[in-house]
């Protein structure tokens, strides 16, 4: 997963988010608050997308609006293989993990497409090595 | 991989595509041009966003300005691992799938997390029938 989350408010407005999607390369934010633990919404490039394609005034429109509340999260503890069975069942290409109501980490379809290469080694491996017992 | 690809000529313009990104809810279209075989370039969420980002007008400026060229494809006969893979290396999250200078599909890092919870029970049933010979 990716430890360094971006997070914003929801005064935040789309173009502003859509800088930080260009200049950041990632392709979604969490919206949080000074005063509430744990995660209000979540904001990725399909919902600028929408709000582009809607010809919404995208200078002047803040996030709060079309942010996409509540979130689906997961858990550090669970494995890979809930995370991506989770995320097929909502249809999400992001997935915050959240420890005790803190976000610790988002986990996208590309570090889970970046991780099946290694997958395919380690489920051989832990194999091979049950069998050597 | 997605069988059904969108593809565009390289005078589309920036909005018309963000509407096809919204209203299809896909992520990437490929150029393509009826005089020539083969993939021109190909658009990404992210493509449109940076045009957004830097203030472009979106509904004058044509994708043959802004798209990427040359494409990174991948034949049909090649593996799973090998597509993860050569994702990883160009840091891309769409796939073009050529055989024969035709385009036959596309390959997201999408589908391939959602490919990830069956290829682990696909390991190791293929490893349960090689020990039983």
């Amino acid at each position: 997963m990716t430890q360094d989350v971006r997070t914003i408010t929801r005064e935040t407005t789309a173009s502003t988010i859509a800088r930080v999607f260009a200049e950041d390369d990632i392709g979604s934010v969490v919206v949080t608050s000074p005063e509430m633990k744990g995660v209000l919404g979540i904001v990725t490039k399909s919902d600028i997308m929408h709000q582009v394609a809607v010809d919404a005034d995208i200078s002047s429109i803040s996030v709060g609006t079309f942010m996409s509340t509540p979130v689906v999260t997961i858990t550090g503890d669970k494995s890979i293989r809930e995370a991506a069975t989770l995320m097929r069942e909502h249809s999400i290409q992001h997935l915050p993990v959240v420890d005790d109501d803190e976000l610790v980490g988002i986990l996208t379809t590309t570090n889970l497409a970046h991780y099946l290469p290694r997958l395919r080694r380690n489920i051989l491996r832990s194999r091979d090595e049950l069998s050597d017992q």
